[in-house]
């Protein structure tokens, strides 16, 4: 019998049959401010599960190590279970958000003379404190070769995901994502890849196109998340 | 005519008649609290002088490269002019005050299984922020081969003052060190190495023999810092 495993903000995981495989639900739910702010948005679920079945699929195609089998659903999808890396790993290509308060050195929009990369720890406690590799390492939440590995497929991930939205006419500002490992060690891309974990800028008028319109009430998430998932799908029409 | 070049905390930096060469004078001023908090203490200018010269001369006869020239008088020091990197550098041998905080993973006086190594941005405002290698490089505050060797020297450093304050019955908790570049662009130690800037707990009783007495009110700030010099210069004593 299939178990709840995980209830998350956005997701649910479930057992499968097969020990080594989990069901992914993705939810209509939205959250923001460390999970303060809450609504439930309807077709969220598949639009998220949708685009980052895309994406996953994309970047599987050009080599890049993940724990994606397949969508099953509308918003559902199979994945190979890990044992996650309790870091949220985050890319930036320009600067946005967090990062400009956090140093008042570069305002949103400037872009960044080479890529921003950071790790967070998970607590909407503590606010998702920013840590180093140093500190990462002295909690045990990763080794050294484990964090290696995670920035090699995160910049795999950055190379390969601005060109396919630049395609799609979008900046890939930043983004987050996560990581475990599978039962033989290997470290893979896991978790999801949608406008609720990362920045898309409209190329031409640098409109947002991410959960910034929720965020910042600055438009219609559901509205915002078909158009992205729409110039993805035209993007990748004219990549094959 | 000597020029005031830098009005700091707890130092006022000169310049000499050779332009290589600045002349450090430590001030009786204590601060705490990013900055909020301010008082001075006849004597202790004299106390980090001695402190700080008796540390780095320590150093250098140990191989570590620093901007380090003489003591002058009782609170002044002759130093090689560099530019400084605006980073604040700390190792971090077992957890204590504001990393217990950030994290909540570590109680104070948990001992640490690898030292953790941080940067921070110098900005009272922004309350000296954490940064890792990447934000320091994309706001060119340092170059990778830079951080490299920060890093190599601030190694150097805890190994020979962790086995230094052994020998004096005090435990090396923790410490910020800030480094410059000569004109040649070679990395050495510079500013200062004093009870104000690293955590010193008395081994048997674990009582604070550093500023953490006058930030938390717990004690006399120049007994404190009197014991820690005659401590240091027993040890050294025995070291020759
Ligand atoms: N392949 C996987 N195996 C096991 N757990 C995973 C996998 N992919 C993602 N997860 C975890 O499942 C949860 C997904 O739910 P989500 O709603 O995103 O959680 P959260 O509220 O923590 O962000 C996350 O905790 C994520 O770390
Ligand atoms: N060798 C050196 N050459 C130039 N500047 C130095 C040198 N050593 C230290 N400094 C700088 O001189 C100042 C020392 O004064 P201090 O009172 O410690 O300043 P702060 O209030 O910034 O901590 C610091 O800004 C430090 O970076
Ligand atoms: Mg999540
Ligand atoms: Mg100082």
């Amino acid at each position: 019998m299939a178990e709840l495993l995980y209830q998350g903000k956005t997701k649910e995981m479930w057992t499968t049959d097969d020990p080594e495989v989990l069901r992914a639900v993705y939810k209509d739910d939205a959250t923001a401010l460390d999970g303060l702010k809450h609504d439930v948005f309807q077709n969220k679920g598949e639009l998220d599960a949708e685009i980052s079945s895309l994406v996953f699929e994309y970047l599987m195609k050009h080599g890049v190590k993940t724990h994606f089998i397949k969508r099953l659903s509308k918003n559902e999808q199979l994945v190979k279970k890990v044992k996650m890396i309790d870091l949220e790993v985050v890319t930036r290509n320009i600067a946005a958000g967090s990062f400009c308060k956090r140093y008042g050195l570069k305002e949103e929009g400037e872009k960044l003379d080479t890529p921003v990369e950071e790790l967070f720890m998970k607590s909407d406690a503590l606010h998702d404190p920013l840590m180093n590799e140093s500190d990462a390492i002295a909690f045990h939440l990763l080794t050294h070769e484990e964090h290696e590995q995670i920035w090699e497929i995160s910049r795999q991930v950055n190379q390969l995901l601005t060109k396919l939205f630049a395609d799609a006419g979008m900046l890939l500002v930043d983004f987050k994502v996560e990581f475990g490992t599978l039962p033989n060690g290997e470290v893979v891309l896991a978790d999801e890849f949608s406008p609720d974990n990362c920045r898309l800028w409209d190329m031409e008028t640098k409109d947002h196109m991410d959960k910034d319109v929720y965020r910042r009430q600055i438009g219609n998430l559901i509205d915002v998340y078909e158009r992205v998932l729409a110039r993805l799908k035209d993007a990748l029409a004219k990549e094959d």
